[in-house]
């Protein structure tokens, strides 16, 4: 076993990276980088043409930039399936998506076809390593399993397995991936230490600390839910801060300044493919209210809080036009998963609404003049940096009312509209 | 009314500091050191007389000291009520508690004991400083509607007011008067000078955060809040992973290891006089399940959950001998009020257990010899230093099992008792 430990210290070990998304294509990228042979495995042949073409399939300007870089050095091939390459491999990223259905139970299906494709190598002395989020005991009750019954192969023994989870802000990716400790959760030392080598390839500071299997399973989900609890608690004191007729976000900065027990976020839509679900992982296995599903019912409700305040000043909103201002969820991105400004079209429409969306990073939306010109009500839902400086241009539209859902605008640069924002009444 | 201003500049204003608990006493304290003359009111003549004489009446080895400076310097006196000193005072904090009622119900009553002193003041050209902790709205539609019924002055015109709430950790007291920014919601921009230029004499290099007079009643509570929820998510968490059988303090480790978006606390009991009844303050104004109220409930199902895992060893527990180490709501106090530890006591008595306790800070506890020699089960339920060394006493007592709500203890140090902790299975 110590001979894959020593293709990965000299670098000689072939990494597959399975699921190029915004986890495994920039930590594919970077380990291509380094001079590492990868292999990107992906089922989408769109985006495995984009990559081919050294394009990335999307919005991530530092990853742009360390692919073209990968391009040069010329270590980074892409398949869509394991099959062609199974001889070659030694160590096998699983970064697939772990979404959830519409009943907010874990969709696996990604996984499982990941796995599909980790059973066609011969696994004896290589190493799987988990770094899509899972539910706890994903790997010791399923994965570990399904391998060891699909090769015959003993998990800890024939072959290595760890999860090595992702924590990565996207849009910080590439970034990230460097500076970020390692959180390493082996079936064994000589798991945790070929994962250890590998990823010090990458950084050879990089910090990691060590757990179970399953603790790094919890391990993950315990820091984005501890990140959106805080959002869903700043979104409950903007409500209570509405109710007193209190302006949330300087009664937070109030609370947090220079008090180191105070780290209050501001209110906000919080969603996107990671915190949302990530906590249902855990509630899921609860027939109580946890304090994560009543986050998750916080969060959730931000969107339909925005129609009501609306609907306040507005009384029924059927046919009024309404422009929204960013559908992605959060700033500098294009990626619609789990978005709540999406969630917020949705309820608008279901309101018998007439909703223009613009978004400067998703093609087809309308342009910012043709929502502007167009709309009764705007509403700002995704902070984009790009959206900064409308103040005047909104001003000078037809709009008579704005919802600034992150007070990104000033309600005395937009004196002629009615301004309402979160937290604000 | 600048005079007054002028007064407290120059330390000739006289400060009535109402209420002389952990919060009052401390702050007339202090004020008394920077040489200015203090008149500290409180009903209780016990505490009265024990300040008379030089004595902290609660545990509080540094306010001790501070109140040996104090009587050096002689500006502190003390009385029963500002009847007598009516003429004198200038500057009136009110820093009585609110406590809830047995139905989680503000409880006002202090409150109101307090402002019927408030009054006997001719307060005009005064000031009033709201130091408690209030839920929102408490200032503008109870304490001013009142003081100016009583009075026939208006607020803001003939006398000054403003809320400036108490953020000191207990047993923290002197240090953090010194060091605490100080959240500000004054009636109008006089007031906010008058406060500063008072705690200012402090500390000259104080920091202030200004905001409206129910916007300072939201911050205090934003930011008890705020912690609150913390220690609940953590205590979820040793829930969750007790599930998984796995070690809940160790995973949170490894999740906050250099990773700047974690920092979740340790789980444990979490409880006191302020942080369980702050969130009660917001949530008893909506009919719904809140964050706020979820958390409530997770901290305060801690003590069942530690009985309920003893029973899940022991069995039916009634008429079984249990010790009990520890019985206030935090280390090194003696201050037991919503103390988990003592709704622990409460809820193993229910079950017919016969309950020793000993806790170093309070004298109505049995030994600590007592409490050992004699118990089948041994509980940690305060995470005293004085119980750090007691690994030893504890494995030659005669006790069979051990529930550590801290972690305080490792189980090998213990070997020949059943170890049990929160969030370890």
């Amino acid at each position: 076993m110590s001979d894959l430990l020593d293709k990965v210290k000299n670098k000689t070990a072939v990494i597959a990276v399975l699921g190029l998304g915004r986890v495994g294509l920039p930590l594919a990228s970077v380990f291509s980088t380094k001079k590492i042979r990868v292999i990107g495995v992906d089922i989408n042949e769109e985006r495995l043409s984009s990559i081919k073409n050294g394009k990335c399939p999307f919005y991530d300007p530092a990853l742009q930039e360390n692919l073209n870089e990968s391009k040069e050095i010329g270590m980074l091939e892409v398949a869509n399936d394991l099959e062609k390459v199974k001889n070659l491999v030694d160590c096998i990223i699983v970064t697939v998506g772990t979404p959830t259905t519409q009943g907010n139970s874990v969709d696996y299906s990604q996984v499982f076809t990941a796995l599909e494709e980790v059973c066609k190598v011969n696994l004896r002395d290589k190493i799987v390593i988990m770094r899509s989020t899972l539910p706890p005991k994903t790997t010791t009750e399923i994965i570990i399993p399904y391998i060891e019954s699909k090769t015959g192969l003993k998990a800890g023994k024939d072959f290595q397995i760890a999860v090595c989870p992702e924590r990565i802000l996207e849009g910080r990716a590439v970034k990230e991936i460097h500076e970020l400790p390692e959180i390493v959760g082996g079936i064994n030392q000589i798991s945790n230490d070929i994962v250890t080598e590998l990823f010090k390839h990458i950084n050879p500071n990089k910090k990691f600390s060590y757990t179970t299997i399953t603790g790094a399973e919890l391990a993950k989900l315990f820091a984005n839910v501890y990140r959106y609890i805080g959002f869903a608690l700043s979104n409950e004191f903007a409500v209570w801060a509405e109710m007193y007729g209190e302006n949330a976000s300087e009664i937070i900065d109030v609370s947090n300044y220079e008090y180191s027990r105070s780290n209050i976020p501001k209110p906000g839509f919080a969603g996107g493919p990671c915190l949302s679900k990530d906590g249902l992982f855990l509630d899921n296995n609860t027939t109580f209210s946890s304090i994560v599903s009543t986050a998750w019912k916080v969060n959730e409700s931000i969107p339909q809080h925005v129609v009501n305040k609306i609907k306040e000043v507005k009384g029924n909103i059927f046919g009024i036009k309404i422009g929204v201002l960013g559908i992605s969820f959060k700033a500098g991105s294009d990626d619609l998963r789990n978005s709540p400004s999406q969630k917020l079209i949705e309820l608008l429409r279901a309101t018998g609404a007439q909703v223009k969306v613009h978004d400067p990073f998703v093609n087809e939306t309308s342009s910012i003049n043709e929502v502007l010109e167009d709309s009764e009500v705007i509403i700002l839902a995704t902070n984009h940096e790009e959206f900064k400086n409308l103040a005047n241009k909104i001003e000078n539209s037809n709009a008579k009312l704005i919802y600034d859902v992150w007070g990104m605008y000033k309600k005395e640069d937009i004196p002629s509209l009615k301004y309402l924002r979160l937290g604000m009444n």
